[in-house]
């Protein structure tokens, strides 16, 4: 939620002219985003957004992220659009750092999801799924499970600090995950960061989804247990069955759970919550000096866990079978 | 540059049933205006900014500044219109802040206005002058020289830490502006704070002028002077005598300087260096912990103000008489 480069105005014309896109009429940074700078930008031509990457986005990774915007644009899903410049380039250099322009996407992430936005979601999420089913591409989840132990390993000597208790949990919980985490359930490409942040609606219809900046290869059913678990805990922390009930029906009405996903959902959640547990606690220990953006609480998380370790099966979360 | 508050999606409906502008369509913080929250808001009737009031403005000024705005609008003036609700109010509560909507205007701040630029903002300043001559409301200028002896009160004791004889220099430039400021200039509504930043541009023609919370009645001439410091010294902190010639021209093509307020612009100069001097000194040795806002540098102040004490006269900044 930062703007981390100032791009002065000769930069900004020179780039904006390798597109068919007008003339500027007016560029403004944009709270929008946590590890990328954003401007709104609007020429002769429309409304589009700019970014740039700043130093958590590997370059390298850049064109799995791209290539998959404009695959799924193409196949009508509502993401971002990565433009083509005249030369037919989706990326470009702009103050130093990777840079494109993408389409506009109307809507507003809602801050207080109900159950209706949660089935709509939910629908939206597996609608990204099988629009992605036949791209080409493939990335690796690096905060699934083989991912979490070097996290823990960064926090481990100062977890303690922060809750009581905390690292015995995470140690229990690594180790039960490592001995149970499915195998070969369906999988495909994940937007693996669907936060009520990354949605857009007007209405109660969901008009966008954007930041695909985690988006990689792994189980669909493992999307939907992080999706359970940022949209449908209310702020005092409990469970919320009955925006679940609607996310997991509004998912199946696109694409219906296999037996096996719906049976692993309990254990996928808990994956899901320590994975965000984990890389806040490393944020939350690792505040660099005058930042820009606050960490978000690694407890939250915690406490999802816990709720998790002790749900029984999918029917708990609302998944009528 | 920080969006201060977030705004709920229930409250922000709310707000904006108020007003007969559509639906909302497009909804995001913007890194603009340092004092308050600012939103580009987007709707099936076209595109605004929305303005949440912080704390650093006084809720029983705001009338002044939003009559001001409404008036030179009227006047021909670009700059933001507040729109009226259908109760016919500009202002209303939003977050338990004080907010208004306003049009949007078109056009970038330049980060590297040229000479041409610095010709375009004379001129649209002394329309402005003109635009607010039959405004009906005064604000004392709180910044002016009665203002500046307690903010140096408020940084005396740690003045020396940011750079060795500031103290002295600062005491020395206070006497000499208590003797010598001039008396009797023409005045009226002058913006007061009409830096780059607050200046749009499409091309090299002035497409608004923004951010009117520090415009209060003084001298026309310490207007001017203001926006000498703010656009005509070079990063190397040399001043650029062809910016100031042509913004001075173009101040005159629309209003003519009188000798008084030509023989007084060294000493206003002088003054204004010292007023952005003296709030940049108090905000620079109060930097609250986990502050979105970085303090801008009060040394490239005083070297500016250094360059004025060596002036003769006006005709140091390129007035031809």
């Amino acid at each position: 939620m930062a703007v981390y480069t100032e791009v002065p105005e000769d930069a900004l014309f020179a780039f904006v002219a390798q597109y068919e896109i007008g003339d500027v009429l007016a560029f403004k940074g944009i709270a929008e985003g946590v590890e990328n700078t954003n401007y709104y930008l609007h020429t002769s031509q429309g409304d589009f957004i700019l970014t740039l990457y700043e130093k958590r986005v590997r370059e390298d990774e850049l064109p799995f992220f791209l290539n998959l915007m404009e695959h799924l644009a193409r196949r009508g899903l509502n993401c971002p659009q990565p433009l083509r410049t005249r030369d037919g380039e989706k990326l470009g250099r702009l103050c130093g750092r990777a840079a494109a322009i993408f389409t506009f996407l109307e809507g507003l992430a809602i801050r207080r999801p109900n159950a209706t936005h949660c089935g709509a979601l939910g629908a939206a999420l597996a609608q990204m799924h099988e629009a992605g089913a036949d791209f080409g591409m493939r990335r690796t989840n690096a905060l699934s499970l083989t991912g979490w132990p070097p996290l823990f390993a960064a926090a481990e000597d100062r977890a303690e600090q922060v809750a009581p208790g905390l690292t015995r949990r995470i140690r229990e919980e690594l180790a039960f995950l490592e001995l149970n985490w499915p195998r070969g359930l369906p999988e495909g490409v994940i937007h693996a960061d669907l936060f009520p942040d990354n949605a857009f609606f007007i209405g109660e219809e969901v008009s966008g989804i954007i930041d695909f900046y985690f988006a990689c290869t792994d189980y669909f059913a493992y999307d939907l247990a992080i999706c359970l678990n940022a949209w449908c805990f209310e702020a005092d922390h409990s469970f919320n069955v009955t925006k679940a009930k609607a996310m997991l029906a509004g998912y199946e009405r696109v694409r219906r759970l296999e037996d096996a996903e719906a049976g692993a959902l309990p254990i996928l959640c808990r994956g899901s919550a320590l994975r965000f547990m984990l890389t806040r606690l490393v944020d939350w220990l690792n505040v660099p000096p005058g930042a820009l953006v606050r960490p978000k609480d690694p407890l939250e998380y915690d406490r999802k866990l816990g709720f998790h370790r002790r749900v029984e099966s999918a029917r708990d979360y609302g998944l009528v079978r």
